[in-house]
């Protein structure tokens, strides 16, 4: 109801009387007093005027799962949300609802996390309400060995609609890092529960840069907000990284990695450069010619050998 | 302490009077009483006769953490031991317990599951105390792709521990069934929690059917009972799996999957006969050749073609 109250109000751009919202949304004048209080303690200012009647002046900057919800127009991706203020950690909470039988497209929100988690077991810095920290469950019908095509496939994901809503021109740093002008704005971590051969869920975290400001940053890290100038909606942005994830998701279902490598190989930092890759204690030099089907990094050594690296970390020679 | 109790009662197999008792163990005469209380609530026939003192005269058939623990001899495996009588699933409560940090080695038992789970979801019938019902926490450090083995690793050290116990001629069939003169006693399922490229941990699950009464079981499945006659102490037999698997893993550790590849083939029931393999609402048939290090198996087909399946349900042709 509150978000049909919200819409309401959010359509007419006027005073609104009690009496004409309660008749349009079929309910009392009790009941949408209740709503409005509610929605005021959740930071909407919402004003009252006699004889006007409401008028909502303007929304908080939270990632309420109405809000969301509210215009997403997907089929199943971020239709269950579990939003919260604060959390450990998105995957923990996600991983657990996986285990507890949660439907492919479940979407845990938090506004910051405590232990926010990277790759490899590094800490991701989710400072409140500065950026959009998820974590996706998907239960494709895959292998484990075809799981890293999902990373990619977010990767693309987030760099389309970033693109989008703010025009900005972001990069992928293989495997999983989304860079804008040489700084990381974006990371993404894959995890799974799985049998040896089935895959029974899948979790993709995003953690995303927006508002942060400049001054709050690490040097090697950038927000949206700091290379755009200005604040970024963070319900549009996620609304259209849910979008894309889905449309993506699908484009994976219905025609393989193919399609998902082509565009992922448009944003590619990485490719065409001299890199050294770390990885397992020991490191490679290199051309990084390619990505092949199973999201792995093609290098091409001096001697001219090609060597397929499936993790690491990768630097840039100059 | 409980443990200590009962070992001094078995070693000594005659009337120990409470004052030896508790003057070997350091303990009060009221403790010891207390500790006594408590063994024969667990089910422990202790008599007491005055002027003579204690006697063990039975211990109840359960696999009690500290009866698994005494004389357990392992490096790591089973150190730490949460035991039920009763739970929904016992791979549920080590997946939980894995993402809480659990320590590799660890071990869920249960004397009965309700939900027991076998692998693509299918289900383990598990009748209270006649079988053995496991799940091991394993934190190997390998990629998902590097699981398979650790099934064919856990079928070796349960087909070992099972011939070294009970003399009986166990053979597996690919990829993770124990069976007895053709007819299923034991299955397994490895699960993870992974990363694309890192394995965070693995649940290893064990069911066997140790004490089924011929009569209680399905016409395709069996028990160590109803094959060897004899009823079976189920503490000793899953003390003897628990070290198989310790040696085993410390072996895949030092000398990769060969050496286990090597065992396995010893103990299959599949390797050289005619079979059909279901896998992914396909089939093919042939002439199972081999397993590879991958743990995949190796299948010739009439037009001489070797095919290489990763999972799959085998059937013998005739």
């Amino acid at each position: 109801m509150k978000e049909r109250i919200l819409e309401y109000l959010n359509k007419k751009h006027d005073y609104l009387s009690g009496d004409q919202i309660s008749k349009h949304l079929g309910i009392s004048r009790q009941g949408l007093w209740k709503h409005i209080q509610e929605l005021k303690d959740l930071g909407y200012e919402i004003i009252a005027v006699p004889h006007l009647g409401y008028r909502l002046e303007s929304c908080p900057d939270r990632l309420f799962a109405f809000e969301v919800l509210r215009n997403l127009h997907t089929k199943f991706i971020g239709k269950n949300i579990h939003y919260f203020d604060y959390l450990p950690s998105t995957m923990d909470s996600a991983m657990q609802l996986g285990m507890n039988a949660a439907q492919s497209g479940t979407l845990v929100l938090a506004e910051s996390q405590v232990k926010g988690r990277g790759r490899l077991g590094r800490s991701w810095l989710s400072p409140k309400y500065k950026g959009i920290y998820l974590s996706l469950i998907l239960r494709p019908r895959i292998s484990p060995a075809a799981c890293p095509v999902l990373t990619l496939m977010s990767a693309v994901s987030i760099c389309e609609a970033v693109k989008e809503v703010t025009g900005l021109d972001v990069q992928i740093k293989w495997p999983n890092d989304i860079f804008i002008h040489h700084k990381k704005v974006a990371g993404i971590l894959t995890e799974m529960n799985a049998e040896v051969d089935k895959v029974n869920f899948v979790v993709i975290g995003i953690g995303l840069n927006v508002n942060n400001d400049k001054s709050s940053l690490l040097p090697q890290a950038t927000s949206l907000k700091a290379e755009h100038g200005d604040w970024i909606n963070r319900v549009s942005l996620l609304q259209e990284i849910l979008r894309k994830i889905e449309s993506n998701y699908f484009l994976l279902e219905d025609r393989g990695a193919q399609e998902i490598i082509h565009k992922w190989r448009n944003f590619a930092l990485t490719l065409g450069t001299r890199v050294k890759v770390y990885y397992q204690n020991k490191h490679i030099e290199g051309q990084a010619t390619d990505i092949d089907q199973d999201g792995c990094l093609l290098i091409r050594k001096d001697s001219g050998l090609i060597q397929k690296v499936s993790s690491g970390d990768v630097i840039a020679c100059r």
